[in-house]
């Protein structure tokens, strides 16, 4: 792939699977010709590079925070070295950029600057959660992160379960880590007991990968832990999907 | 990346570009060693198969056909191989398997029967779009196509205008390649025109690519032909994404 004047979208490992099971190799070589970077958070993005090729001169390189603690009037200057001609990377602290982190912003203004964006393939908790658990993936919604309060809680996941059927559409969404037990333990008691319910864990970790999908009363009593480990959980009570 | 006996979902490419731009090396090893396919179209499955592996003996492999012309009856036989023991590998006409295709209805029977399912990485032009569009990637929902008929289609498209706005959503469709045109001519004309509109087109084609996000306004009048191309709309009413 040969390099333009773009804002490339570069995604990284989920995991610590070798680059080489989750990232076409063509995106090394982008990596390789970038000097401007624009990440959720620097230690992680160099770690990064450095995993993409071990000679590469870190200090040589640009990198501009973009998370919550930015300020928003300064995203504007992070896209400089593309308006005066060099191409520039965003990345995620994991995954793709852009998608279920602060990455947008900065995509929107190139966009609205009708500067060229790129976007390069890699892993998507989202995406392989779809796949793997079996839910309909002709329509579906990621909602992010449901509200943290009991009755809040309760409230979205029945309306996500209503949705879900009255619109066969796979309904997707994440919780921090640590309170991934808690959230499988409200969903098991506030689901109905066929509604299918799929948690996808460690996705692209070649040894603790899973993904299991069962209608919910079928995780009542089950022995299982998610805790502290990167998990999504999907809904599903719409009809069986068709051919 | 080690086989191992599971249902593999294997994303093929979506344009003509070289595997090494948006396949993971790792997909490739994992092909070489699966007899058993499960597949949307046996032809392109056989040239991405050689694609892969110039050597690969196609001959000595197992196709099942997955599609709208599929028994679903017959569809649990497909799984006798992995059920036996060996790896299977599930592939779609383009893009990630079970996803905006009929694959998920394997998936759901494996899972139905314990057996383990392993996503891989690879492109998707729902995904990519969402990344390139700029528009919100903390929630969204894929549509898969809307409706033909001119009312009812004018009615979903101001029904996703509106779900963007009350839940901050990017709204996402696809429409045949022959209608694209057509398409982008009815959301103009429908859409309010500060309502941000993106067409992404070619994904990840190195020559022809082009991801483009406008206010519906300034996409009146302009010049473009994505006709028989393959394309994806994205709809975005919401407040402006934050950080």
């Amino acid at each position: 792939m040969e390099i333009i004047t773009a804002l490339y979208l570069i995604p990284v490992g989920i995991s610590d699977a070798p680059l080489s099971d989750t990232l076409p190799s063509a995106n090394v070589g982008i990596v390789r010709n970038i000097r401007h970077y624009i990440v959720e958070n620097v230690r992680t993005a160099r770690r990064f590079l450095k995993k993409c090729d071990r000679d590469i001169d870190i200090d040589s390189l640009t990198f501009c925070e973009l998370n919550r603690h930015t300020e928003p009037r300064d995203v504007s200057a992070y896209l400089e070295p593309l308006r005066r001609g060099e191409p520039v990377g965003l990345m995620s602290e994991a995954g793709c950029p852009a998608v279920a982190d602060p990455g947008a912003i900065v995509v929107g203004l190139a966009q609205r600057e009708g500067l060229k964006v790129v976007p390069l393939v890699g892993p998507s908790s989202i995406l392989m959660s779809l796949m793997a658990s079996g839910f309909n993936g002709q329509g579906f919604a990621f909602h992010g992160y449901l509200p943290i309060e009991a009755a809040a809680r309760a409230k979205a996941i029945k309306d996500l379960e209503a949705e879900s059927a009255r619109k066969n559409m796979t309904q997707i969404f994440i919780e921090a880590p640590y309170r991934n037990n808690k959230m499988l333990a409200t969903l098991v008691s506030t689901l109905r007991g066929d509604t299918m319910l799929c948690v996808a864990c460690d996705l692209t970790d070649p040894e603790h990968e899973s993904v299991v999908s069962r209608p919910t009363s079928r995780w009542r009593g089950v022995k299982t832990d998610y805790d502290k480990r990167p998990a999504i959980f999907l809904i599903y009570s719409g009809s069986t999907v068709t051919l």
